[in-house]
């Protein structure tokens, strides 16, 4: 039997195993400190294609790909995909997976997709409804800041308290058993609004909505911080570090101890001038894929809490005046 | 245990029940064929807002509120929602139940994401993972537009191929037992590109997606189109249920004497001047809602297929010239 627990998690009697994984970065995100351990590191920013968008698919493609590979499937052999990105209608997601012909669940949930994408793999898994599932989820530089921000050649300053979004994608495949990484848990997320308008700092409009996760997860497992190796948020950058951290004291939990964030391991600060840390859901995907799961697998981490943080704000949106609330997604990943 | 039965279908062991059902729609969805069954018209667009985008978070507000009556539930009983919309970065959802406090999890299949609601919330109550879940869908006429096609103010002319955005939203609330209508199944679509290029013939991109998800249902289950009292796409219209039909005749299946959509029910043709029909999210949603479902509960058709079909494009894939894919998800609801 499966078991919910508390509020809002699951608990999995039957614990889905992440069989392979696979990331893809770009040219800055391989000079950043976890550029050598990407799957592959690609120099030229269209990854051959002739749009950025085009590009952002090609780099999906190549994860899943690689991902297959490692776990030496086929694309027929995956049952469902879970999937998406940041663009508007995931055209990324859904020009990068269609000639893979696996039955696919579009997915948004902002930069949080890679939590979201792998609580529903594991869930899928876990009932029964696959033997293997796949997750996956990318961001792209150009594509984001074409979306959200200034088309690039505008030149436009950014504030000190802006992300870089991340151009990578992560894969990764779900099943039964094999691999040294298992997922116990989900504590998926609720839509949290502060009332933060500021899309120039996403960290302060995410950090609530990981507070609120976090706090739900340590109370629905009974767990202290200090029961995980790490918690590590997706990319709250530097900004949103401090909030969340404050946020929790205040709840009665001082993660301080243990909390890591994708969007400040993934860029050297003082060196790569990406202001408050990256960002995007690429970014969280491919540090979870080259840098979290190796450390879990070896076992020099037996127990992490992976949540990645989503603004939810389109242009319309933000150009109508409204708050950028946020969502987290948690996902409890243990060796085995 | 939970069956996984042919290439990429689910059949429910422990099958779970809709308990409860709301539409809201609006003026012209009100002035159709339909008009009288929805539970709440609006008659005007704007919903009580002072935008487009914001008129549709009350649409789904509205509908989900008025779901949670009819099953006298309260938000805080339901342990996850799975909702979406067509706008960029689901904000009619994320917007729309921020208040509700629910865990949520965004999805987006464009026009599809009614099936692909339904069928992760089936999931999920069947494997025990929430004794209650919500599935939220929605689409706004002038919200749409102004995504997808040009300012209302523009006074565009409309191709006889085009389809009319419904302007409403249905909200189901799925439990392990109560109400007299279950889904005892699901199959999952995938990604069908035919090459179509006209956002302006949304059921041709749609039809083959369309014609892939029913012919694998029927191959799944081992079933003919007579084993179903209907088969039911969400929004192909009248171009589209022809090429569906002629397309599932070169399959071997014969569909045309079981085959309604959705999009052709909600609107008089003949006097609403909505073309090809209606179109959106809400289309399936509201029709499942306030025709479909009352149907199913009075036994007068035993075992439904329900396909929600999508168009996988944005403004800027469009632009860029790329092809405009289907999917669609296969829903069984049968009387119980």
């Amino acid at each position: 039997m499966h078991h919910t627990v508390g509020k809002q998690s699951i608990q999995f009697s039957a614990a889905p195993h992440i069989v392979s994984a696979a990331s893809v970065a770009g040219k800055k995100e391989g000079e950043g400190p976890l550029g050598e351990k990407f799957d592959l590191v690609c120099e030229n920013p269209m990854f051959g294609e002739d749009s950025w968008e085009k590009a952002e698919s090609t780099l999906q493609k190549e994860a899943l790909q690689t991902a297959l590979g490692k776990a030496k499937l086929l694309p027929s052999e995956i049952r469902y995909l879970f999937g998406g990105d940041l663009l508007g209608q995931l055209i990324a997601t859904s020009f990068g997976v269609a000639d893979m012909n696996i039955p696919m669940f579009g997915l948004y949930g902002a930069c949080s997709t890679c939590g979201e994408s792998l609580a529903l793999a594991a869930m899928a898994v876990s009932a029964g409804y696959a033997d293997y599932a796949a997750a996956i989820t990318s961001s792209h530089f150009a594509s984001a800041e074409k979306q959200f921000r200034f088309p690039l050649d505008y030149g436009n300053q950014r504030p000190l308290a802006a992300t870089w979004t991340v151009t990578g994608s992560g894969a990764f495949i779900l099943a039964g058993k094999g691999g040294r990484a298992r997922i116990t848990g989900v504590t998926p997320g609720k839509v949290v609004d502060y009332g933060v308008k500021d899309s120039m700092n996403m960290g302060a409009c995410m950090a609530p909505a990981a507070c609120d996760t976090i706090y739900q997860n340590l109370m629905d497992f009974n767990r202290q911080p200090e029961d995980y190796d790490k918690i590590i948020t997706g990319d709250l950058g530097y900004v949103g570090q401090r909030i969340v951290i404050d946020l929790l004291k205040e709840k009665g939990f001082d993660i301080s101890g243990v909390h890591m964030d994708c969007g400040i391991e993934i860029y050297d600060q003082e060196t790569q001038d990406t202001h408050a840390g990256g960002s995007g859901c690429g970014c969280s995907a491919v540090t979870l894929a080259a840098h979290i799961l190796p450390e879990i697998e070896k076992g020099s981490w037996k127990r992490v809490l992976f949540v990645p943080t989503g603004a939810l704000l389109s242009t319309v949106s933000f150009n109508e005046g409204r708050s950028v609330p946020g969502i987290a997604h948690g996902v409890v990943i243990e060796h085995c």
